[in-house]
């Protein structure tokens, strides 16, 4: 996939520089909406729109769903009010849902009164559920059969046109609640007279429509099928949550683990505008500067011991960074088990104690080399025993905050992801400091 | 599912600690292999070893095919002859290609001479392939039908138990090669005699048994299907791909990315033996000692300035951080952008451009912020100076490198998400105390 994309993204690019020369591709039709969002999301503002003007126009809905939020800005903002009416003219409930927060409102009600009354109820039932919640997502196509069917029916509902991902006829009682699954194959081997409901699998339990995102693919997971029925209040059947929605979830999910660990958000574009991608990642580097500036508020306590003994100035960072790289180890370990659901009250402590026995093995190997190599630098011994041990703390102390760290976080509902190398590496700075330079006034001076 | 899990989590440990008290809970029938697995890998290596003898026999090679490979082999060393061989007894192609590799090559030799001709050609098929090829992971369980078959003899097949994920039967010619796939669902609107060549989805390719997993997973998300064929040599049909292997393969690729940040590889077991365990990280942070120990060297070049302004040592801290952080946000985008195949050589240079700008701007503002920070800090307008242009300097070349260093590392197919940021912070590190205590030198003495 990534290779067809390429290609296309430097015969665009090129285009772009030199519009008289080679002919944009008429390839989009040969590309599935989402590899054309990558491909948009990849080619610079001016590239990316003059390549819009290609995508044919039955295609705009679906590549713009399937864009990352700020990239399908920077595509809406240009939208003449023609071009605006004609993707809002035939919108369905799903694809509203998604688009519509990229949308001013007034072009929100405009979309709605166009569409026709099933469509309506469809996004309004979902527009109740908020952006975490997967009745938010739920997909409207789907096969449904009142609970007294027999055989039968089914076989002459599927006689039609089937959504993509069926599985399962889904089963609903007068007032529309979720009353059973019956497996489509379940249907070559049964009698034509037979009821449906005693063909149901009984296994398949309907997902709440406020269970949220993360935990909703999980529990498809487990389910082993191409869709799982949604209900909402009552048990109303609202619709069903196909595969691909898992898939996406997941995606989003890992993305914005990756992204939050540098502060950004999963929504950047790559190509975002100076000025904005500037003003975002500031706060980061601004709440990184308090951190640097406590740091050197702990150096600043040393001042007098520096000037005296400048070699141990030239050795600090050696203390900070492996504290900072052994904390960090920590830290990605119990924030994958976090996600996992793994870490809990019981084994936090077994998991301490293993990993200030790794912290301390390590600590000790590379205290004695880093000791070594500084007293043959500076010719002093006692440098070697203060830089050695400092390390020893510093390590220990990373694997202890690597453990809390992200535990305590993930208590007050804090993103650990996000926040969790931030603090770890201010302890570890300012635990290295003040190990390092303290034990250097009280033993060198 | 990760509340179930916790519950079970403290349960059992609770229980390890005082074997009289509480029972195990019976409720490893109530989970799926999946989650055994992951309660399993929270577990100290004790209790795991004690709550593994409560796992049903019958679920043994699921749950340990589930597990992560270095948590499954913590408990395959402990197996006595009687377990090892009762899990060995009756087991499918597939399980046995995902246990070999913590298998001794004995156990599966004896493994395949029990198995039926059958599986053990599929076995033999699959090993062929390496354990980056979907080939090696295909699934057996499928619905073939002779090419020339007709719509009742379709029917007919699918009055037998249907494998999971079935939507589709494929069709192979006389030599067993593949030639279509059948929609099920096709088949109620189809008179019986009709040839189900005619009902072929031409749409749907099949995968090549060599193809990459994450390539194999991205066809999948494309194709909209709950499984897709792989094809061998000559178009055989060797087995399928079911949705739940591109499932497993996103999860497992972006874990991987995940703790390759932190120099940690995704078989990593949270209750890995200390000695193991400490091993393993040694080396990078061994790896990591040699970038620190070139920053201090760099300073060292110094030490005559920094004998006689030891303000210069209490912000060098400041100077090097701001770089990498600024250098890492970058880093962050761009390896996303790789991974999605969204970077190339004509949109790297309008990237370049861009991110120096945002750097640029950054660089300005936070040069800015700190000058004064400083001047007023130490009274000195010149360290101010010296501090805003080392800033300006340092944030400049991280936004360079956080462009350049994960693309040439892709290029020498170095993975940039694990050596990306040690060399991006060796450059932010030595560029910022160079310029730093460089301008230091020029301008304060």
């Amino acid at each position: 996939m990534s290779d067809d994309i390429s290609q296309h993204i430097d015969q665009m690019i090129r285009h772009d520089d030199n519009p008289g020369g080679q002919p944009l591709p008429e390839s989009f039709e040969a590309l599935e909406p989402d590899q054309i969002a990558l491909l948009l999301e990849s080619l610079p503002l001016d590239a990316r729109q003059h390549a819009w003007e290609h995508v044919p126009a039955e295609l705009h809905a679906d590549v713009l769903v399937a864009m990352r939020g700020e990239a399908r800005e920077s595509l809406l903002r240009h939208f003449d009010s023609a071009t605006l009416d004609q993707l809002i003219s035939d919108l369905d409930a799903e694809t509203l849902i998604e688009l519509a927060e990229s949308l001013p409102e007034e072009v929100v009600d405009i979309a709605l009164a166009r569409m026709d009354d099933k469509q309506r109820t469809h996004y309004e039932q979902s527009a109740r559920y908020d952006d975490n919640a997967i009745g938010r997502y739920v997909d409207h196509e789907l096969l449904i059969l009142p609970h007294n069917s027999r055989v039968r029916d089914a076989q002459r509902l599927l006689r039609r046109a089937v959504p993509e991902y069926t599985e399962h006829l889904w089963l609903v009682d007068r007032t529309g609640r979720y009353t059973g699954a019956v497996p489509i194959t379940a249907l070559f081997s049964a009698a034509s007279h037979l009821p449906l409901t005693e063909l149901c699998d009984s296994d398949l339990e309907p997902l709440q429509a406020e269970t949220e995102l993360k935990e909703a693919a999980d529990r498809f997971e487990l389910a082993a099928v191409a869709a799982l029925p949604v209900v909402g209040d009552n048990g109303l059947l609202l619709g069903r949550m196909p595969q691909r929605l898992s898939t996406e979830i997941l995606h989003e999910t890992y993305e914005a683990q990756l992204m939050a660990t540098a502060g950004l958000n999963e929504e950047e574009d790559l190509f975002a505008p100076v000025m904005r991608s500037s003003r975002r990642r500031a706060t980061w580097l601004g709440i990184n500067l308090l951190t640097a500036f406590l740091a050197s508020w702990t150096i600043g306590l040393f001042e007098g011991t520096l000037e005296q003994i400048v070699a141990l100035a030239v050795l600090m960072p050696v203390v900070a960074s492996m504290g900072g790289i052994a904390g960090s180890q920590t830290l990605t370990l119990i924030i994958r088990g976090l996600a996992l659901g793994q870490i809990t009250t019981a084994n936090m402590m077994p998991l301490l104690k293993k990993e200030l026995s790794v912290g301390g093995l390590n600590g000790v190997l590379w205290a004695l080399v880093i000791g070594v190599v500084a007293s043959v630098w500076f010719s002093s011994a006692a440098i070697g025993v203060v830089i050695a041990l400092a390390i020893v703390i510093n390590i220990a102390a990373a694997a202890l905050s690597g453990v809390l760290i992200p535990v305590v976080l993930e208590r007050f509902k804090i993103d650990p992801a996000l926040s969790g190398s931030v603090i770890l590496t201010t302890v570890t700075d300012v635990v290295g400091f003040v190990a390092f330079l303290g034990l250097g006034t009280l033993l060198l001076l």
